[in-house]
């Protein structure tokens, strides 16, 4: 609870230090949590059953597990039916085998046609994460630096936890660079009114697109180390870097090569997904959380309340083995592989080059190049006549642009003020992700269309 | 916050009343979340997209979704590998299929191997529904009235929501009976501490295994009504039942045929899963909520936080859809189904007759009947002196011997008490899902452990 600010050095020069997040200051409603089926009867189960493997001598040679409700794990074999759709659904290609009867092959056709999209991934274990770290009332309230802009699963899962949001604002000057001197700023102000606990970066940035430099994450893990904040590394985008001179570097590699005190102790939690990348799997759901220097007790806490329902669906978790070992060069499937992720991530590179020339070639429109992740988040100049009518309307001027612009054009947009934004600045988050010929047009269309609405409201 | 007890005639005379749930009445927390990228302008483009398919004339002809990051929905083709493998898993039939390459085969043989078991489904519904009912402060906390014995995500969930948990107890002696005295005795002394606003109802039961009569459900359904109470019915073993005379009744069709002023008014959500029935899909998370009667702008609310995070996969989706409407008998695919679920069913039903005998016959167990679900809550006589020995160690002396067991058998049981259970007795809670021979070889090993533990304890 005290704060740390100007003991600074003191904290580098002393050896361990107790964690941010420890047993006694974590959430108290995640330690009053209990589950019984998976509590110590099922760890035990698990550590025997690893005694067995090692050849340890038993009076059973199986454990039994009579303990969940898993028809399966038990013996039951699957439902024809239901897997041969499920096949037929994730493997389109098998439409055309004539090993599969009519009626599943419609139904799969059916399924695929209704089904949308979805984007989630690694959200599911931020938000544990978050829960974790969530404490305190009135002034010793947790606190949570974010930055601004932000995706909005931040500001949503702090304001249902309860937990103060934070703002440390990218700077838009400088290509939405994560700047230490405004986490200073932004740390300062919310310990008049909160207990700052945790800093989240979004690295390569969303809504932003930006990389961060190497020297940047070091200067952000000194700063986290100093001020005793536990890091949370959004890193989901890490495939997704198109600018010439920008490179992925993961919190974790960096952390550790800094060697000590930071290695051993800065505590850490990364995130990682199978919905972005080269692989785009996004109906999957697989995501992952790598916890680097946690409190062994608090980790426990955290795979007490991932297993009371955070039970991520199998399929998605095969798909996060094959991301993190794709095939190997000696593998039959290597060469179409990486044949099919070069050309997923070239034609990527070349739609966010495109965005950022076009809308800069635009009148009112600026656009910092789009390093990763798949957004631009272009700043408009809106005329004052139209953001006094968004007022009469109620409406955030952006929100009023970006509802004009979906209903004379058809382009799907999300204003800036969702992500937050600067005062008086005005944004949209746009994806780079339709196809190259159409994203063009729509580039084009969505800069006149900016054109027509400046002069109807000048 | 005002107290109904007594007013009981007074509110089934009346005609329309306000909803448990009210906007204004709702966890403050659930409103004050937003979610920007799927905001108005996406509700808007929705409403758009459906004009167009109507007919309507619009200055566009198709909607360019350019607002989320979900590069397949925007024509992205998935990396072949990937959902090779996926379909591997989800059928294994294939791997016998020259059309697969081996890489790809030896994958999905290796994740198979080390795919542990998974039992959620509905779980997430039902903690959305939870989260949307809390709120208030000390006395007027939001209480929520749910069977002793219980499913632990329950207990889990309102400890992590900050709810007050009201116990009201099932009836050993009948067969594990819901009876609606007990309901409000329950209900009034709770009502000292905090503001009830919500039933949980686990029909079949777990980890009891008891069906409800139609008259019991009928009974519940009017003490909601009267004393003004949200109903959570959790029926996903609806189609695991097996006792001669029971029958399963669904809340929302006796609801509907109950008739004025319960059908029209009576709030009610309902769970089903994929994971249970006969299909066992635990791997898949596929689950679903259906609300009757709740406040539209709280459903809208519900919606909002669902797709903050609570996005199931999509292969989850697909096995729902195939739950919900299976092969019909004219399909190619009906006679092989069918005759799959009816051979699941009965031998689960052989399962659960064997249960109740043999642990029926074993001095110092009795077991209910297993009606319904896929588990048996037997209880146990522990000797006095186990019971010592037991709080010596600082256990529970349920767990006290159900660790034993497993140490000496290789049996994994959940100690009853983390279930819930009157004071002084002791249960633990049994799958009846090994396969029957192996079931029986079990039952009486568990049974022989059982005489030989209170042998040495007396």
């Amino acid at each position: 609870m005290a704060s740390s600010t100007g003991d600074r050095s003191q904290a580098v020069r002393h050896g361990l230090r107790a964690k941010v997040l420890t047993l006694d200051g974590m959430n108290p409603r995640v330690r009053r949590v209990e589950y019984a089926v998976r509590g110590p009867i099922v760890q035990r189960a698990l550590e025997l059953e690893q005694e067995l493997r090692q050849g340890v001598k038993k009076p059973f040679t199986e454990v039994i597990r009579a303990n969940i409700g898993d028809a399966q794990a038990m013996g039951q074999r699957p439902i024809t039916f239901l897997r041969q759709v499920l096949a037929l659904c994730v493997n389109p290609d098998l439409l055309s085998s004539p090993n599969f009867p009519d009626d599943a092959k419609k139904r799969a056709e059916r399924i695929l046609q209704a089904c949308g999209g979805h984007s989630l991934g690694a959200s599911d274990a931020i938000v544990t994460v978050l829960k974790l770290l969530v404490a305190g009332e009135g002034h010793t309230r947790t606190g949570v630096l974010i930055p601004i802009p932000q995706y909005p699963l931040y500001s949503a899962t702090l304001a249902e936890l309860g937990a103060v949001q934070v703002d440390y604002y990218l700077d838009e000057e400088r290509a939405w660079a994560l700047d230490v001197a405004e986490l200073h700023r932004a740390l300062g102000q919310a310990r008049d009114h909160c207990r700052p606990r945790a800093l989240c970066v979004i690295n390569p940035g969303n809504p932003t697109g930006q990389v961060q430099t190497r020297e940047c994450i070091e200067a952000v893990i000194r700063f986290a180390f100093e001020e005793r904040l536990f890091l949370l590394a959004d890193e989901v985008y890490q495939d997704n870097v198109y600018a010439a001179g920008s490179q992925f570097h993961s919190f974790k590699k960096v952390l550790m090569e800094m060697g000590p005190p930071y290695a051993g102790q800065q505590e850490l939690a990364s995130f990682h997904s199978t919905s972005k990348g080269y692989m785009g799997e996004c109906g999957f759901r697989g995501g992952y959380v790598e916890v680097v220097n946690m409190d062994a007790a608090v980790q426990q806490q955290m795979l007490k309340l991932m297993s009371v329902r955070l039970c991520p669906p199998v399929p998605g978790q095969a798909l996060l083995d094959l991301v993190v070992s794709p095939p190997a060069p000696t593998d039959p499937s290597f060469a179409q592989f990486q044949a099919e992720k070069q050309a997923v991530l070239a034609e990527l590179a070349a739609k966010a080059k495109l965005t950022e020339q076009v809308f800069n070639e635009a009148p009112g429109i600026s656009c910092n190049p789009v390093q990763g992740a798949m957004y631009s988040f272009p700043r408009v100049q809106l005329p004052p006549r139209a953001v006094e009518r968004a007022q009469e309307l109620g409406l955030a001027p952006d929100m009023f642009f970006c509802l004009r612009l979906l209903e004379e054009t058809g382009i799907c947009v999300v204003p800036g003020s969702g992500f937050g934004q600067r005062e008086g600045t005005y944004h949209f988050r746009m994806t780079i992700l339709p196809p190259l010929e159409k994203l063009r047009l729509l580039l084009e269309k969505l800069s006149r269309f900016h054109a027509k609405f400046t002069l109807e409201y000048s």
